[in-house]
């Protein structure tokens, strides 16, 4: 009888995350996928996840709307809560061997809790990691209610066993998200004149034949307030750079208001002439425009983790990547437009880099799903020490 | 301006673990108490413990039923997930300086969630144990969530520095259940002739002339499919030991209905002529008359903790108190009628044995009181790895 | 294509009520059962409806765990908004083309607003009675959220039609309870030398020969305070009419508790001779009972309902039935030890009545079936004045 | 002791309509005002209607985000059941002698549930009325679980009655809002040289010397699908009038992503010069400029029931508002660009009307007051038929 692996989705970027592992658990003959997608996956203005996820060829189990609407801390421990009560009753029904969640955004404790109080085997990828902020706190309660855990790095794998956790429970499989990575290297070329066009969104027509940065700026939850105040900072030196700029979306989180206000408040007043705002694109042609690009900027972990894998230099910002271990593609600087401006200057004339293998080396699907078929399962754990 | 201290109590026995706190909190002339009273805090069939604290001098700030009835591992998720809603609203109404959350019941988490998503400095008291069970998981994540470490021994300290917790963060104070234990001790000594009068419950009326024991043993729930055949091996042990024996009903988790029903059965079958069954009673007279008693049985940490300083013997029977540090007082055994009849034949014998400061020393609501007025408070941390 | 009835059943006797609904449904060509079972039908201590539901050949779509512990007015409510939320997941989940809720329990208004609000054409069965308590409102709000209104009797049609429903929209189908009484006339008499060895219960053994009686109270909850001393009442009466009786367990409700005290209460101190209680039986068995037994006493609906079909004699007691109408059979007295007493003598000696076709002819299932699948869909309504 | 009267308001357009009832209740003797904001009204892009509740004088006893993010039906049902959760112990705490509800929004079901099941008397303001699409579900249902009915006509009072409600339990107040539109004529007639700067926004600075007309159009929840394309009809055809206008952002409600989309696709393809859009103002400053206006344009209820009393001719679009009973003041048209071109030119040179006193006199607020005081108070009741 296979093992039926419950894999919950609860946003755009997770999805692209774990693309690889949903496609070894359906192709694997002991495994069965059970798939749920909730939270920001199933909203329009986060990119509507859950059409991208069907239409890539993984039907949906379940659907479960659960954000709050406010965007400010109260609504992201509530929105967690229904999630619990609602999960809960997923899993009920479903009956899963096992649940998978995904790193550390607020909403995925709602999936570990549903899992592990019910005494549901749960799966944590990419615990172990270092970043501050809500998130580290996110991680590793996740990690402490986990039964396994698949890391990325060697680094992380050595954190979450002096938590305590068993070591035979700890598997270094790198990070999925390189699998799309991987996989992206190997479409064609992103086809500069018609970029514009298929990616949708707003702003000016741009040439992108010289060359062209992506930008994804996420609002940093422990610094809510001034969201707005980071997010101008980088538009301002993206917009004197005169770098032609693919600029994405944020993903839904406390205070991305305030970032989602300082874009649109930045637009209305100076109309930046090289930046076209994007909501959403299928994640490997996402990552094959990042790769095609001259450098990423911003603070998303793709500059920090997919970059480093594929050679893209990039411009972090402020602190939502800290402690997160980075290769040499990474230029760190603060909210601070001077600054910012040049690590743009500076890294944008690099070409691409060497490939370094840290984050792990594009098979990590195969190899997750695999463990998930063959590793032992138990739900009473306690501390090694 | 003082400190709000917001403590949110979602149980009988969580009551009686922190009310030197909250007296102490109430002394304090920096500190303010915003007191929720939660989950079966508020239920009739666990004692009604809000009525209790009202009555001790406590006057309660919000009242939050949040408890699914089912008493299964589906219920203990869902009732957290609306715990979490609802305390959220709470915390986002009562503007709390810092939040307090005890020890380590599946409820407990819904605080931890609550407070931490929203920025408030957590308080964490009893972390740094070992028992194993879904508790285990529970106290470890509310461990990674809290900013402040408030725990009984020096074993436990050093276990939640070696989690990753800044030591400058993590205090020694005790566990407060002592202090309810050392004013226990100054009370007048047990009544026996009118014990069972004032105690009420039901089952026979016992002469306690000769002495007693006391047995409380809660379903453990990563067992709880078994609870009613494990509370019976205790059952039928007392009954033959023929001890005067006052039994105290267990307190609401996943299982608990096997232990009811277990205990229910048996006393419509055999009607057992030396047990009384008692649903509640004040904590420090709950105290003394354990401190009175010739020895306590089941699985209670009040056999390892409060027995220990008092010198009572103890039987501690399975699994949930495992990992626990322990005095010389606890004799360990199985869910096994004959092993247990044996440690009671051996441990009701020895009388009161000398008193063990393993757990604290009967001072730590004053001292936590004083540290959650000067503890520097923050809400960012990382690991310290 | 089949038209899609989701049916979600929330306790036992709801179950009762539209078994033959349901069991047409599955028969009919043109409709597809989504069966959805909730609430107080997954609870032990209401007799495990859910397995009864299975047992009897009706496979369960979704469980859903919804009533909140305390069983007072504020649980009621907050049961109910967690059943508003989870069902409307399930709804959008399963896509039914219509959504069908029973009668006027609390919690049938989670189901009709998840229904309503979600556009899926909602259908009420046995709306427009009048009872009062806080049933009469859910029951008429839920006629006002609801599309199709299949009625018991002509007197509820003409008031549905009154409250502004349009009257091409309701049907008198005749109540499906029926259905299962006129199905129970079929089975073979009760064998009265086992009946207490196959009901199961707690209480002494009876001698059913010369007769017995049937008692059912619920607390109601417009009174919920005095519930513990109306069900003294019966109680004392019960006892005293010696005659052999089966007392079934309410159904959960605020104040359930009370009655459930009560009755806990009465057997510790007097131990009735004469009654035996019983938690739940299959709902043909059950009306088989009644049928066979000499008079009915209590407050539930069986009493005017199925009672008046099977002609037998009903003592009902108290307000929960007022504004019902009511045929031969009935007697009603106040919660009074005298007058029950005094109305049993009178009932239990009259033996069985003529048949009295006021709520329907046992033939409701398939017409309600029938209706489901030919019925004009909508969903926009207004007041017809 | 003075009755606690708890007022919840849910959304922008709620407290407009009873900020008179508001302030009569604070300034009554034998009244203590309890008031709960919720739902929209706590949302920043609802225009933070908290933050004006508090400026004008009225301090908030609770909030509640209950809110989901998705703007569809699903959620809509959710955010109602989460409401619900959550009102039922907002209420349990506060402990109100009433509550009172507003109207037909979605939402307000949720405190009708909360209070109805609690046995608090229920005061429902502004029954009766007919609209069709789910609001005149939600207005009747709560109807049913009311015990008190203020309505605003004679027609109103009718229908309420006909639905089987007590006639001693229904007033004929008048609608509160009209007091607002009352004092809103006793302010000093609308700045047009600084209108545009003071009520903030975006859009062309407009010359509003010649005369404006104010736009203010919801999505119809029944019709949700289509919103973008009614949403567009309107825009042409004010854009093609050429008149200065000032359009009001809709309000929350299943289907205003819709709406919002449409206009934010409208302005970033036209840029329409006559344009500008405006979030929030002060209800009797938009009462003002509503009053000072040439017309209104859209399917709000201002048009029909404050503008009948102010004298402002009315354009009302589609089926929002059918049912509603209108004065001389409106002329009615479909989703249909030339039709609403051709009504626009109508209307836009009528200049100021006679008033109608249809849906009140300006003097509801201390009226209801009084009768809040005063009424008789009970929950239980019954049909009348």
């Amino acid at each position: 009888m296979p093992r039926k692996v419950c894999v919950v989705v609860t946003a755009r970027p997770s999805y692209s995350r774990v693309r690889s592992v949903l496609a070894a658990i359906q192709e694997h003959p002991d495994l069965e996928l059970q798939l749920v997608v909730a939270a920001s996956a199933l909203l329009d203005r986060y990119g509507n996840a859950h059409k991208v996820i069907e239409a890539e060829g993984f039907p949906i189990d379940r659907r479960v709307y659960m954000i709050l609407e406010g965007e400010n801390l109260v609504t992201s421990a509530k929105s967690t809560g229904l999630g619990v009560a609602e999960l809960a009753t997923v899993f009920d029904n479903l009956g899963p061997t096992m649940v998978v969640t995904i790193a550390d955004r607020f909403e995925t404790m709602a999936t570990a809790i549903a899992a592990s109080y019910q005494h549901i085997p749960l799966v944590h990828i990419q615990g172990g990691e270092v970043t501050g902020s809500i998130d580290e706190k996110v991680r590793h309660a996740v990690t402490k209610l986990a039964d396994i855990h698949f890391v990325a790095t060697e680094k992380s794998a050595e954190r979450v066993i002096r938590m305590g956790e068993r070591s035979d429970r700890v598997f270094i499989t790198g990070c999925p998200s390189l699998d799309v990575a991987s996989s992206a290297l190997e479409r064609p070329p992103t086809d500069l004149a018609n970029v514009i066009e298929s990616v949708g969104g707003v702003g000016p027509d741009l040439d992108l034949d010289r060359g062209y940065m992506v930008v994804m700026q996420h609002p940093v939850t422990t610094e809510h307030t001034g969201s707005q105040r980071q997010i101008e900072e980088t538009l301002v030196a993206v917009t004197e750079s005169e770098i032609p700029t693919l600029w994405f979306w944020p993903n839904v989180d406390a205070g991305s208001d305030g970032t989602s206000r300082g874009i649109r408040a930045f637009r209305e007043r100076h109309g930046p002439g090289n930046i076209h705002f994007v909501k959403n694109v299928p994640p490997d042609e996402f990552l094959r425009l990042v790769y095609d690009s001259r450098l990423i900027v911003g603070n998303s972990s793709v500059g920090v983790r997919e970059c480093s894998f594929m050679g893209v230099p990039a411009v972090n910002i402020g602190t939502r990547q800290s402690g997160r271990e980075r290769g040499q593609n990474v230029v760190d600087v603060d909210y601070e437009r001077t600054a910012i401006a040049k690590a743009i200057d500076e890294q944008a004339n690099k070409g691409r880099l060497e490939s370094d293998l840290l984050y792990g080396d594009g098979n990590a699907g195969p190899r997750v799903a695999e463990l998930l078929a063959t590793a032992p399962l138990s739900v009473d754990k306690r501390l090694t020490y």
